[in-house]
């Protein structure tokens, strides 16, 4: 039986945004899980209940849920050993957490700088006014004026991206030859991005855009193929 | 025999300062392998002539000559894979060198910024000059001016940290329960600024700084003992 996945959605069902279901998603392509994904909007707390929380993703596995991408991660390497590893070994984990850290610490606010405007666009009507409500009261800002330096803000993300810049100017993946789920933490972040605005953030002949063109492919093009907001 | 290492000294031979020498002590005691340290000053460029460049660490096992710490690191696994691994995988080695990325593009600088008018005090008179003129050259800016504004590279310093503050709030180490080169790494960076500066850079309640004493006690204290810059 497929295993079946919560999975953050715009207005557009198909439309599907969030950086953390993005790692669960690349993370069961790894392990060749097959999954049905459930689309799912912010205001559905109740359609989440079940999970004792009320963020997504949430995977269900027969008798089993789990919610929390790194607790799904940790999951999956321990129910599914036998299937390609997220994590190669101890340390490897650690090393990913840490990247997990910078990667919500650092960039996804560069990245929110960017793009929370445009993710407002594309919810759901019954988000609409959750969304905007909580964000601003939490940036101290509106959107829109959150967003309006947009060349500073650039600037700041270009500046950010250094460490990973860095890495896989030499690395083909942060995972070395091979993809690990520490690619799949920063990927979900850049995929929320390129799904959620119209907006290309990375200059096309920088080390990153590249890396991320051989993270999208993977697995099909899993992430390359997911529609994206219109312009 | 054991092996040797050329490792950087002030003037005080016993005091060794460099972040990257630093590392590569670490990972020999934690490959459980005995060297002895050869002092070696910044200007000592023909003493290591041998190695094909003009850095440390430079290691000599035998017939073989390694320079640069993140060959060493890799070279010690490699040639003594029946020992503790500095790398548990290669998505390990991968995301370690993220780490070595962040480290020296976020974390050196925002140390230099606090360190580099104490490091010239510590140095061998031969080194004084050529130090000075190198680092002023690439500073911009005499090296006291540079580090003048201490309280506001304080308070940088501090949000750099934060990817490794919210870690090692979790984990013993970045190794996840057992310390592995990704430590050494992070390590390294603020042993440097221990030894080469009297002032105390992280605040004592702070996780970082619980972490670097976990770390330092390692092998009998190996970064514990070391001797540092007097006040």
């Amino acid at each position: 039986m497929a295993l079946k996945m919560y999975d953050l959605a715009a207005a557009d069902p198909l439309l599907r945004f969030s950086p953390y279901c993005w790692r669960t998603k690349l993370a069961l392509a790894h392990k060749g899980l097959a999954v049905e994904t459930i689309p799912w909007r912010f205001t559905e707390k109740a359609a989440i209940g079940f999970s004792g929380q009320g963020r997504v993703p949430v995977l269900i596995d027969g008798e089993k849920v789990i919610s929390d991408s790194w607790e799904i991660a940790c999951y999956l390497d321990e129910a599914y050993a036998d299937r390609p590893a997220l994590f190669g070994s101890a340390d490897a984990r650690g090393a990913a957490f840490f990247i997990k850290r910078w990667a919500e610490s650092q960039l996804h606010p560069a990245l929110v700088r960017l793009i929370v405007a445009d993710i407002v666009k594309i919810l759901h009507a019954d988000d609409v006014a959750y969304f905007r409500e909580s964000r601003e009261k939490a940036l101290g800002a509106s959107l829109e004026d959150y967003c309006a330096a947009k060349a500073e803000h650039l600037k700041q993300l270009h500046a950010v991206l250094t460490p990973l810049r860095l890495t896989v100017k030499d690395l083909a993946f942060v995972g070395g030859d091979a993809p690990s789920y520490a690619d799949y933490i920063v990927f979900g972040a850049l995929q929320w991005a390129r799904c959620s605005s119209p907006q290309d953030l990375l200059e096309q002949d920088e080390p990153v855009a590249a890396w991320f063109t051989r993270v999208a492919a993977l697995y099909d093009g899993l992430g390359a193929k997911a529609p994206r907001a219109a312009a």
